[in-house]
């Protein structure tokens, strides 16, 4: 048990300020995160099979770190072999949520926790197996456990922010490699495709692509919408690895931009070095946005802005929250994505999104490349 | 309303046999297959966000199709605008489970089924929607409607059998183009990622890739598993388009195969073909378990075999269920999957997996493509 992915002590204490004496993590994301990176590869993607789904657990109880649990499938071990898993306790249950709910019911009772306090992680957590463990566990309470274990996970370590840093230099690769196949005439769901294959060929799994040609707003792919002589275009993408997200936005265009979108693109990166130049530990999250926000309404063009400021890191929008009364502090080892859009009815959509790992003196950008004009 | 995509007489039969006045889906595959194919693409494979998720609701009332409805986000009007569909009440919530189940509340209430049956999906539910589901309205009864559900998705329309075919040939041509792109030394996990690569070309989502190298009978993708001459391997590999899938398995060697592993290969297709040759509509599904049950016991290898066969389309294993106390017979347009599998411990893993839809005169192969050895 000495390779556990985790601030153990930072785990121990927000089990006991939420009072919880177990808790069951079932999302992707958060088995990923308490296993070390493990997932099994066959449902990575896609979990339904038969009337149900597959659906692991780990489970971990406070104060018995060792004690811990991992709920799967006969069929993971070929694959747990090849890991060195911390948790060596495998509990094996035949397919689906409802032979899942019954193994980790005896676990739950196994280490007498029948009575106890329950984290689960109620909007991941499937209906059928809430209900098995609600009825035949009625002496236990149930609390939802996702924002707990956000704060886990908020402050990213040095193997995390590695992975990150390689997420999004592989998701702006394959951006810019879609702008630079993408011309004349080229339907905005076709350059997609383009994002989609990029992405792959670095290993990374597409979440998505929205490609907006200007002068419309229309981000959603189309058959229909096409990149035209003189038009701006921008591809707002997410990739993922490991259970770590990019999300990054680029804006190009076919042929020289006009005067008003450069401008636009010259006011964009205003407001996202402005936000940047605040950003480094210590710094109470509100001051961040309140930067941007003042850059955003300073801009010539503030008529048509929307500047949005939020972590990121497993999960597309978390930790560190921002809003005008979190007083929060910025820690070292955080992630920062910084979004501004201006949506003029000339040019249409323009929109930069950027993200920075927040360091003791400031911060580092994350997949920088291209910022600048996309020109084809 | 002209374009309902599914069988509405069929619905209509099925929600009386299970007495729902309301049927309210959630899952990806069920909200694409109501709606006729769409679905939020932005949330298409992950639907993680903030201290929740993205989850949509098709609702279908019992006696009133017009009255259908569609709980989303307001951010989909971009792609609902780009397609045709055939419920026109769009009722939008806010980001998240909460706000989801709240507007969902209200449409149950509006239509006056607040003491209604309501079908859910229970393992695709999530337990924060079901929770507030059933404290909310109290006085209605929910079921699970995914057996259901499934029934209604079991024989496949023209467009959906050319869909499954399209699915199908991509993915065979992917495994084969991942087969003829690796050589002597590769590893199996490096095998994966070509696989991975050409689905995305092809326009598939990749779900997996099972690969083994023989001759041991680990099939998790791995670094240090190779492939080296003489040695078979087999790629086990899902992809999806549109909600459907095609899963598929060819197996090649590098180099000559050994005598034995062209004996294996041949008694494998000669087990698929046993059992492709008694589809046909009308026959019972245990005659076809039966006939390829007989098959492989009949090999001169029975020892190492294991087979299977099961229905697929938008889920891996779907109707038609094969056992053999299943009298129901085939309809024309059922899918259906054949594997047969034999494990010997000196040539590895040997598995052919097949499928074809039933017609009134037999079968259709899908993507036949290379079911001879691939030899690199």
């Amino acid at each position: 048990m000495t390779n556990v992915p985790f601030d153990r002590r930072k785990l121990e204490r927000l089990l006991s300020q939420s009072g919880m004496d177990l808790v069951l993590a079932n999302s992707r994301h958060n088995v990923r995160y308490l296993t070390g990176g493990y997932y099994y590869h066959f449902h990575a993607v896609s979990s339904r099979m038969d009337h149900s789904r597959y659906i692991p657990f780990v489970g971990i109880i406070r104060g018995k770190l060792p004690d811990s649990f991992y709920v799967c499938r006969h069929e993971e071990r070929d694959q747990l072999a090849t890991e060195d898993l911390w948790i060596s306790q495998c509990v094996e249950a035949v397919r689906g949520t409802q032979p899942t709910a019954e193994r980790l019911i005896e676990s739950i009772k196994a280490h007498g926790l029948a009575r106890g306090t329950i984290g689960v992680e109620m909007p991941f957590l499937p209906a059928d197996i809430y209900r098995a463990l609600t009825e035949t566990l009625p002496e236990a309470r149930f609390l939802d456990a996702t924002a707990m274990l956000e704060s886990l996970r908020a402050v990213k370590g040095r193997a995390e922010v590695e992975q990150v840093r390689s997420v999004y230099s592989r998701a702006a690769e394959s951006v810019q490699a879609a702008f630079s196949q993408s011309g004349e005439g080229d339907s905005t769901s076709l350059i997609e495709s383009r994002v989609r294959v990029e992405m792959a060929k670095r290993g990374l799994t597409f979440l998505f692509a929205l490609v907006s040609a200007g002068p419309g707003f229309s981000r959603a792919p189309s058959d229909s919408d096409r990149w035209e002589k003189g038009q701006i275009l921008h591809i707002d993408a997410g990739g993922e690895d490991k259970g770590y997200v990019a999300d990054i936005c680029r804006t190009g265009c076919l042929g020289e931009p006009s005067k008003l979108a450069r401008e636009l693109h010259k006011a964009c990166l205003a407001v996202q070095d402005a936000t940047r130049a605040v950003i480094r530990a210590g710094v109470p999250a509100s001051k961040v946005l309140e930067a941007g926000t003042r850059a955003a309404e300073r801009s010539e063009y503030s008529d048509y802005v929307r500047f949005v400021v939020h972590g990121t890191g497993m999960v597309p929008h978390e930790q560190p929250r921002f809003s005008l009364d979190e007083q929060r502090p910025l820690e070292a080892g955080m992630v920062v994505s910084i979004e501004t859009d201006f949506l003029h009815p000339d040019v249409g959509h323009l929109k930069i999104e950027e993200a920075a790992v927040v360091t003791r003196d400031g911060s580092e950008s994350l997949g920088e490349l291209s910022r600048q004009w996309s020109i084809q």
